[in-house]
């Protein structure tokens, strides 16, 4: 009898043998391997957590000890303890979130899957325990080590430190990695002290793996391992190591040993003070392919052959992340002066060929957005063209340095955005959605968002040409379009891209909205209505030849893939107004609201941004028959999910 | 013969005695005291800084070492030692600005008044150098205590030990203090090593000033002190201290010794690689009143007395930092759940009452506004209700919590912006006008601004009973106006505060910019033109009584203090075309722009944003002669100043 499916909640866990809890984690990597390989999803960092997860289940009581996971894509196996069995549409609309998510379940709590958070959230929820009489409870905050990368982690630890009479414990999920491997100056002390004798057999792999923290958290863990309580675990016996810092740590602890981890958690349970639980697991662990894959152990699948690991995915046409990767290694070559930046994803972003051929001229900053631009300002001062590669819905981490340290110093500092707009199955905290609205805030600041290939080879060419304010380029997830041409450039840069004698209707796409402007004009067409379409490339600044062209129009459309609050449409609108352009201007855009995993293409469509919809509404009202357009937020309920309510 | 008047640069100092030195030293604190006391400024810091910054400038190589300030308010005796020694019209318009300035000096580097970036810059600078073969010059920056407790810093400092080869040296200014005395858990580790008997003789005021540091900082610095190039200070004897971080350590060292700082500095610049240098000094030296303000210092003053200290301000009423100061106190005692937080800024933000009367109920997270943010959504979620209190300016810093940990959570936390719009002599990066456009992306957000005291009460309350979704209150510097009756509540809380029979122009006041919308509305009456005034006290989301209103009327004009893109006024005219109304609407704002310091009057008068401006082009547009208004940024020239280029 399988036990897994006998599992509805973490207490069932309570009456199983080691025995049992072994073969259960056997049977939890087997269910993972196995549907992951049908859905796509996280496989590599949930297989490393099995028996972590089943311990904090063990000896926390969740719900009422909240267990919040940092970047929660490691909470595969925490939705198959706590009642969530069915993967079988896993990330798809209607099926599990790919993330903790509260409609899902009341033992979820952080939904975002931004890193560094979780030491604050767990912070404030302590705090807030304590204050309200609630104080014999538990927060766990489970954090990759990849994370402490962040400054927030040590914001929190040093907020943490400061109030010790609380149950709070950190569990660092180390597998030496990120995405990729840590790196920093943080990689390198705990390569030592994994490495060392006492901890030597705790892994095979140690070379790739025990590669993370470095000077100041080896100042920490240090620190910490000595703590005045002095308690050990059974790994360590470091009566040398110092004393003296207020947050108490134990371990390394092998995160595969269900028996050891219960011990060590028990130990931590009891402190009555905040207690740092260091667990080293192997990503991937108990998947060959996974483990023999160097680059990132399987940390993000699409569908694969679950017996060889192999892809299944059908080939969509040429990533724009490849196309970028090839365009900027052209950029480098012919700018001597051009550096790449990653905050810990140098593959993700495409920097992988660029590193190759220019080592010396990438910088991985870790899971550091803030430092990449901060630093980036300082690079630029100092007379190099920093190209910052990260995905659109990390650019709020760093919008202070984009507006302080770029824009107001006019450095020339290139942002390439990638998984801009709706990416789909990743849901709310991964939508590249609010990138428009936040950065054409910043004074001077350039943004292009290239419709194809073609165009975002040129657009980064302009770019780091660039040197006196900061510039943006930003493209969605997925496959490029195949080229787009234009019937004309204007002087000022923009492409015309179709054109009709009658001047009855603007179509402004910006980026990958470019065709589906070509379709709605085309849709126009057939019902006698003509429309010029254009994309301006750079659509901020907004730039002259559009307001000509809108004052010859009936209609102005824009159309973007992002939030229409405070977006681009906007700009053009205000634009007008003060050109003394009247035209009416309508603005289309993703709604107003967090938006939960589905297809990209279900979301758009739920938001009306498809051809034959915008069509529709753009005839009806040209004819006179006035339809509000884009207002879709909430109209079809697909959108946003509730949450479950604060902790009781 | 002074010797101040005859420095022309820092080479000058070069020929200067021991002797001369000190008696410079002398001077310029005589300069700082009359001169400030003249026309308000950061007295205290600078103060702390004299025989530092001799000492830097004596070592270095200015600008070819370029030194970065962090929070550059502690540049005073860099601008008098770097050939501006005009003070007469510091922070006003035409005169110096009261941080580093490119514009002024090719001395200044980094002019961002935000705090914990200097590393960053200093990271990218010192690459870039050796990037391009420039490796013998050397990157100094100079960073306060509580700039430390910044996440940025520890981002910065990872990514610095990760690359040894160069010349950086961090000067850690460590007076314990940021704004108040630095606290969280990193202020304890310094209260120990200055307390010890190696330090007991550097200051008197031990008790007071040495409390900066913590358990982390405590790691770090006990970590990097051992180095293994093993330098240290004649100031310190550790051998037993450890070894093992890449970072080395000097210090700590008297920062008001100048032969101790030169020697100390130039064993840091013969290191070759990076280097920090513990610098104790004292916040107001020399300067009884100023050592006698246990509150802060005299961190930043008005005019002053210079014999007393004592204000010679003019009050102009209460301030909304004061209401908000009593507000919050009046709240608290009505709502249990509510608890007050701020990033290192408990008085100047107006927090000090309430946590005298609830001292279990406000956190003070130190300089971390990420943190501060995301752990606010973790105290929502364990059942309080935080009131995060923060200058508007810096909101950008945690833009991503607000949307991710905050907005995503549907988690109920007021934000209270105080300085928000534009605030004046500060200049660029003190003013607090890109909070509305950034924080009305943020889905399901409620934005106040209270246009007096009364309505700021109001709201208040109001938002502190609003468990589900973010809320922010909004205001501006400086006193809050004397009540502005309603003439009438519609019911959805949007106030009428003036209306006349013929419905030509809805003025639409945000906040402070109610008052004006009265003043405009009776000039307009003057010329015959009838306006309605709102205040709809709830920016976002627009209330549906303002699209009813606006259906009525010729004309819409919104009036924001902050910037116009994406402002409050794009998303009043986004919903009126969302309903159907295509009344025209002006959106009046800031221009986008970096505002050079300047009087808040000089700055809205530039901005075209008075009364007798906006009437004049509202009555020229209702009578057809058509002005396009708002478009003012550019015109005059004098809102934006050009900058020196990079480094040579």
């Amino acid at each position: 009898m399988p036990i897994l499916p006998s599992i509805t909640g973490p207490r069932d866990l309570d009456r199983l043998s080691p025995d049992q809890l072994n073969e259960l984690a056997t049977e939890i990597r087997s269910f993972l391997i196995e549907n992951v390989a049908r859905t796509g999803g996280h496989l590599g960092p949930n297989l490393g957590v099995v028996e972590l997860t089943i311990a904090l289940h063990r000896v926390f009581s969740s719900p009422d000890d909240p267990i919040i996971f940092d970047t929660g894509h490691q909470s595969y196996v925490h939705k198959l303890l706590t009642g969530r069995q069915d993967f079988s549409e896993l990330r798809a609309r209607g099926g599990l979130a790919g993330y903790p998510q509260r409609a899902e379940s009341p033992h979820d709590v952080v939904e975002s899957s931004h890193a560094s958070s979780s030491l604050s959230w767990a912070d404030g929820v302590s705090r807030a325990l304590t204050a309200t009489g609630r104080a014999d409870r538990h927060v766990v905050a489970v954090v990759g080590d990849g994370a402490l990368t962040g400054g927030m982690t040590w914001e929190a630890l040093n907020n943490i430190s400061d109030d010790n009479d609380r149950n709070l414990v950190i569990v660092v999920n180390d597998n030496g990695r990120s995405y990729a491997p840590t790196i920093g100056g943080m990689s390198r002390y705990l390569n030592r002290v994994r490495t060392a004798a006492a901890y030597r057999d705790l892994h095979h792999r140690s070379d790739r793996l025990f590669r993370a923290f470095g000077p100041f958290g080896r100042a920490l863990f240090r620190g910490v391992r000595g703590g005045t309580h002095g308690f050990l675990s059974r790994f360590t016996n470091n009566a040398a190591l110092y004393s003296n810092l207020d947050i108490k740590y134990l371990g390394p602890v092998d995160g595969h040993d269900i028996g050891a981890l219960q011990e060590t958690l028990q130990l931590a349970k009891g402190f009555g003070a905040p207690v740092i639980v260091h667990v080293i697991t192997e990503k991937g662990r108990g998947y060959q392919p996974a483990l023999d894959d160097e680059a990132d152990q399987f940390h993000s699948v699409g569908r694969i052959d679950p017996k060889t690991g192999g892809s299944l995915a059908k080939s969509s046409g040429r990533a724009w992340t490849d196309v970028f990767a090839e365009a900027l290694v052209d950029v480098g070559a012919r700018h001597d002066d051009v550096i790449a930046m990653t905050a810990a994803m140098l593959r993700p972003t495409g920097l992988a060929p660029f590193a190759e051929r220019f080592p010396d001229r990438v910088y991985d900053v870790g899971i550091a957005e803030q430092h990449a631009v901060a630093s980036a300002a300082g690079l630029a001062f100092g007379g190099l063209h920093p190209v910052v590669a990260i995905y659109a819905t990390f650019m709020g981490r760093a919008l202070d340095q984009v507006l302080m340290d770029v824009g107001l110093h006019k450095a020339g500092v290139t942002f390439v955005l990638d998984r801009a707009g709706v990416t789909g199955p990743d849901g709310p905290s991964h939508h590249g959605i609010w990138d428009l609205s936040m950065l054409q805030i910043v004074p001077g600041i350039r943004i292009a968002a290239p419709r194809d290939g073609a165009r975002l080879q040129e657009v980064l060419e302009e770019a780091v040409s660039i040197d006196d304010a900061p510039t943006v380029i930003r493209y969605p997830k997925g496959a490029a379009p195949d080229e787009i041409p234009a019937i004309e450039r204007l002087d000022d840069g923009v492409d015309v891209l179709a054109r009709d004698e009658t001047e009855d209707v603007l179509l402004i796409g910006i980026g990958p909205f470019a065709s589906m402007a070509l379709d709605v004009a085309q849709r126009l067409r057939a019902q006698g209505i003509g429309a010029t379409v254009i994309d301006p490339r750079w659509a901020i600044p907004v730039q002259p030849s559009i307001v000509e062209l809108a004052a010859r129009h009936r209609l102005v459309i824009t159309m973007e893939d992002g939030i229409r609050v405070g977006g681009i449409g906007t700009r053009v609108r205000q634009v007008l107004r003060e050109a003394g352009v009247d035209t009416a201007v309508d603005e289309l855009g993703v709604p107003d609201a967090f938006i939960d995993h589905a297809s990209r293409e279900q979301i758009l469509e739920d938001a009306g941004l498809t051809a034959s919809k915008i069509a529709h509404d753009v005839v009806a009202q040209v004819l006179g028959r006035r339809v509000p357009m884009a207002r879709h937020a909430g109209e079809t309920g697909a959108i946003e999910l509730p949450l479950n309510p604060n902790l009781r």
